[in-house]
């Protein structure tokens, strides 16, 4: 469903009234709040077909940092004005039992959205939970920040084919094109601590001369559904103003089926590149695809999975 | 702690026999397996304490788009081999049942991430959960989908001080010295579907004549402390292979003191634009910050929050 930000506070009270209904939810943690808002998202995947169109509104609302017991219990009072529903992480296990209690005293339904993975991994390990939120013991800069970082800055750098010098730096290669999602997957994978350089397609021209040197398991190719292509490449031509002749041009039905014909052959010459349609993938769907094919090629695991360390 | 990507799946038996006690935790979904890594990580965090120089080594292996009950036994057949804790988010009831079913039998602990927080989303709404996987309904490009795309696009044109003609399109300015994040600050807002420009301070340099033309309530100044930058600089310094004469100048304490100097009297002037010392934050704690923060000011709640609409 369509997810829109800056909702009012007050939106229960909108003029139409078509917003009277919609169902709240607190979401409040003492860190950023990212976890439960992931979850939360998640889980109302399960109820889209009632939300699509705003059939069964809902408003989620996210408090962070939350971190003392007076700011936790004001929150969890404008819940009761509000009927809302209260998920909530708080690693404090006195804040995470006065919300417990506040909420059942008070009658507001709630979830304490990493309590039980917590506990656990504590007896997994053998191990207490600190109690202490994020943030609360500095970590040095670590490895892994300054890894992300460069694989974040590599990979605008490496955005829409430039620099095909840097091609063999990256760990992955993404091509496909006009409008198969390159960029966003690119960033989302960099985001993941991979350096990533997408390469456009574009019928008539040659692919980088570097891009033939480049290890052919590092490289993915993206097609999509015809007529999906056109749908984006339309909105998107609206969006950027093109002139309405190379709008024609980008967004004509032979013209994609031809680009998308062309990529096939390219595809069909590099038979080592897997090629993943993207048609109807959100970006993080694509995503967990590229990166199961790219961990698969590194370990040839008999079962598919990606591994850290920690 | 550090963490490192491409554990190999054997490492229980490598050779110096430190990761022998690695202990494994087994992540599942039917969907990318993101929102349950994402609380596995979250929930490590409690445990910093013990994971820091791998005290208790921890490997977690994701596998995703796990929808049929023959590859769910299969990997929790593995994980009885591997001693290991499954997490799992199964949308479709009766996978999920049968992974409780199987752990039980098995002795294999195990927790359901979304279980608690979709019953509580299903009877606060009124609604049952569908049980369909993500992706197995295909929802139609969303309006939301475009705006993240577009989001991304637009910040990465941005990046470092470039385009400032196009500055007054941004939802949010980012400004700081170098090696303030301004980047992957930028790029972790737009992937949340905002509009990031980020505008390089440098000493002895005039910032771009647009940034005073936009609309003040929009920019968040960045400031870290020296000795921190100072080391950020120099590692900075060394993967960028800088020649030992710009790198002394980048990185020395002096230039550096006088550099924040400068920002701050910067700041001073714009006494609108709220600063905010990332020392020690990870990127999505700043990221928190900046939104309650502009959330705050476009709605002038009572209580600090971000609002969505689904
Ligand atoms: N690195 C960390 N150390 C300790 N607690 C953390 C860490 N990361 C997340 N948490 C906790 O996990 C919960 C979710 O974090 P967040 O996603 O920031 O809201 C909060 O209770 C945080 O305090
Ligand atoms: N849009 C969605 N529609 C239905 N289920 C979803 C949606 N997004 C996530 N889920 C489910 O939520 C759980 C976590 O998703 P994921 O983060 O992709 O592993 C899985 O069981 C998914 O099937
Ligand atoms: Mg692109
Ligand atoms: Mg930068």
């Amino acid at each position: 469903p369509t997810v829109s930000l800056d909702v009012d506070s007050d939106d229960a009270v909108s003029e139409d009234g078509s917003e009277f209904m919609a169902k709240s939810i607190y979401i409040v943690s003492d860190g950023t709040g990212w976890t439960a808002e992931h979850s939360v998202t998640a889980a109302l995947g399960q109820f889209d077909y009632c939300l699509v169109d705003r059939g069964c509104p809902v408003s989620t609302h996210l408090f962070s940092g939350v971190d003392d017991v007076e700011r936790l219990l004001e929150i969890i009072k404008q819940a009761v004005k509000e009927n809302a529903l209260l998920v909530y992480t708080l690693a404090d296990s006195s804040l995470s039992s006065a919300a417990e209690k506040a909420c059942k005293l008070w009658g507001v339904p709630s979830t304490n959205v990493l309590g039980p993975i917590t506990e656990a991994i504590a007896s997994h390990l053998g191990a207490s939970p600190s109690g202490l939120p994020r943030g609360a013991s500095r970590v040095p800069l670590s490895d892994d920040y300054f890894r992300r970082i460069e694989a974040i800055e590599f990979t605008i750098k490496q955005d829409d084919g430039a620099s095909p010098q840097n091609l063999a730096k990256a760990d992955i290669v993404l091509t496909g094109v006009s409008r198969t999602g390159k960029t966003p997957l690119s960033i989302y994978l960099a985001q993941k601590g991979y350096k990533v350089a997408n390469v456009p397609i574009v019928m008539g021209l040659d692919m980088p001369k570097t891009l033939s040197q480049v290890d052919p398991k590092k490289v993915f190719g993206l097609t999509i559904n015809q007529s999906v292509l056109q749908e984006i490449r339309r909105t998107r031509a609206k969006t950027m103003g093109l002139s309405s002749q190379s709008r024609t041009n980008y967004s004509e039905m032979d013209y994609i089926r031809e680009e998308l014909e062309f990529a096939g052959k390219l595809f069909a010459q590099n038979p080592v590149w897997p090629v993943i349609d993207v048609t109807a993938k959100a970006i993080e769907e694509t995503a967990a695809v590229v990166l199961r094919l790219f961990h698969d090629r590194k370990h040839k695991c008999t079962m598919s999975r990606i591994s850290k360390r920690y």
